[in-house]
């Protein structure tokens, strides 16, 4: 037996405020990648973060430093796994990036032009990988098989996408940055981006032309720095794409959100219910294929999530199979883009205006 | 027990060029009107389509009569029901309206604004009523019963609707007009009306901006005139709605179309899945609710279509309970500025000009 694509590669968590770090760390364990350590990027932000603290109980065997410096400058250790707050990204891939080390982060990569443009410029002067685990399809063994599926041609030429993806607020245990516009992004860059990695990744496309973006606040007043709704239609050439994400999951629904995706192509259909069959099967990760032939419920459960595998590979041999990252720049410039020209409805102020700050001048974020 | 509310009205049937004729007859049969008898509107086309033949054939007990004028003269019949093909609509209308009756159409109402104004503008001096059977809201048990759960406030504020409505092309069984723009009217006015009907319907709204629309053929290059794609995002203040409408079901569906309607409220959800419920539960008419407290799949069973007893209430009181007459014309407005506006792809010719006729000069139809 041969061994595993990350046996030998050692990576690093550094910045937990999100518990996608535990998808994250399945994926290069899984792999064969060995942890060699977490400390928080900035001990008095999220090092303090209750993520953290549930990240260091869930993975207690795993080595907790003090100073992130000193994983940084372990030459042993070859990529930084992160999951921190999306506002402090650009100095993280900075800190990682400059260090030599590879990158992977839960989305949203940036949440601003300039962090994103920061970020660019890092990569390419280091030759280093971001890579960003779009978790929605990369985590998702029914996203798995519908992408094995398309690349084999079973739906055809794929004409266009519609993704749902809702989701559940649990507003008291959300962080005080969840709520804060120049913190998370906006709803179209933070739950957005999957949206948006999914329709170029499924149509084959490297862009997209963004015929309308909205956000709102439809029920949430007391935030009215949280986007709730948001809606985008995207058109690449002849591939069509359209997806609306919200903080809207009823709570009846029993999970986080019925998050769906549907493929039509010029020879099938595919749909997938991601995290649950609402009234229907047990479970999570449905797939339904409907051809010229027949219609069919795809069996998922043997299916296991292979961007890890290939993010190892990548870090070993320095090739793109994980994803481009072009790709990865593309759907973060997609987001950034869709989000700043969404016209905004609701409870949103008509304009974003990023709060004054005590650390900084008060200025336009560039998005 | 009490009469049916169709008791005593008769109706004639005029002009049958699409199937949806049967469905408009039990609607008003099942109302307890009584159809009077049946003639073609033009004896050398909608009475020689196979569509007449059919209904005929299927309805065989009614009384065929040679000539639309008897029917039209016979005073004692107050509705006339007719499928004719849509670029006849407008003649028909002024016949029917001119001789005092009521009438009700399968959709689209009209292909172009100056077939809609001029039977606007019949309507007003007439009074009669135009109703417009919208058999995939109005003859679907399913969406019958999600007009009454959002009535009920089952999902809170109608913040969103999503549509889709794929159906089979069955290229071999279409008449020629069926391929032909100028007669057909376009996607967006053929089968996306009834969607732009379901998003003023169940967000409660008289009209929406059209934020963008695109219409395609992608799979039928041998039919340049036929769009096979349709693709629509429409915004009324903050009430939102987009549908994609496709000629590209699948032959293994094994019906003619997987239509879903996803409503999205601010305290809940529901989905219906109109026709079929692809490698689910067997028949059509599919209902999931999703509210705060619980996830449900709500059976149908017991739901009847209204629209028919409404209509013939309507016809007797000279009401507006089945539909406004202002929503008719809006939903056609809509979807004939929609069309005209939208961005064409694909095989088809990059501005539509409609084709040379023998019997009429050529000229801008106005769409």
């Amino acid at each position: 037996m041969s061994a595993k694509p990350g046996a030998g590669i050692r990576f690093a968590v550094i910045g937990v405020d999100h518990a996608h770090i535990h998808g994250q760390m399945r994926l290069m364990l899984d792999a064969g990648a060995e942890c060699a350590g977490y400390a928080a990027f900035d001990p008095a932000t999220d090092g303090v973060s209750a993520e953290a603290a549930a990240f260091r109980e869930a993975w207690s065997g795993i080595t907790v430093h003090a100073d992130a410096r000193a994983l940084l400058a372990d030459t042993t250790i070859a990529l930084v796994v992160c999951s921190i707050r999306p506002a402090c990204r650009a100095g993280l891939a900075a800190a990682v990036l400059g260090a030599g080390k590879d990158l992977m982060l839960d989305k949203p990569l940036a949440v601003s032009t300039t962090d994103l443009e920061a970020i660019v410029r890092l990569q390419r002067q280091t030759g280093r990988i971001v890579s960003v685990d779009y978790s929605e399809r990369l985590e998702c063994a029914a996203m798995v098989k519908a992408d094995a599926l398309v690349r084999d041609g079973a739906v055809g030429r794929v004409i266009q996408t519609i993704g749902m993806g809702p989701h559940l607020i649990r507003k008291a245990a959300r962080p005080d940055w969840f709520f804060r516009r120049a913190d998370y992004g906006g709803i179209i860059v933070d739950i957005g981006s999957h949206q948006i990695d999914h329709m170029l990744h499924f149509t084959g496309v490297r862009d997209a032309e963004i015929l309308s973006a909205t956000v709102a606040n439809y029920a949430n007043p007391d935030q009215p720095e949280l986007e709730d709704f948001g809606e985008v239609q995207l058109l690449a050439g002849d591939r069509h794409g359209f997806f609306r994400v919200d903080w809207m999951t009823p709570a009846g629904l029993g999970t986080w959100g019925d998050g769906r995706f549907f493929i039509l192509g010029d020879a099938g259909t595919i749909e997938v219910r991601k995290v649950v069959d609402p009234a229907g099967r047990p479970g999570g990760d449905h797939l339904i294929l409907v051809t010229g032939s027949d219609t069919r419920y795809v069996d998922c459960s043997d299916v296991r999530p292979v961007y890890g595998e290939q993010l190892c590979r990548d870090v070993r041999d320095r090739t793109e199979t994980a994803m481009s990252q072009d790709h990865v720049f593309q759907v973060s410039r997609l987001a950034l883009q869709a989000q700043a020209q969404a016209r905004r409805l609701g409870h949103l102020q008509q304009a974003f205006v990023p709060a004054g700050r005590t650390d900084q001048p008060v200025r336009a974020t560039g998005v």
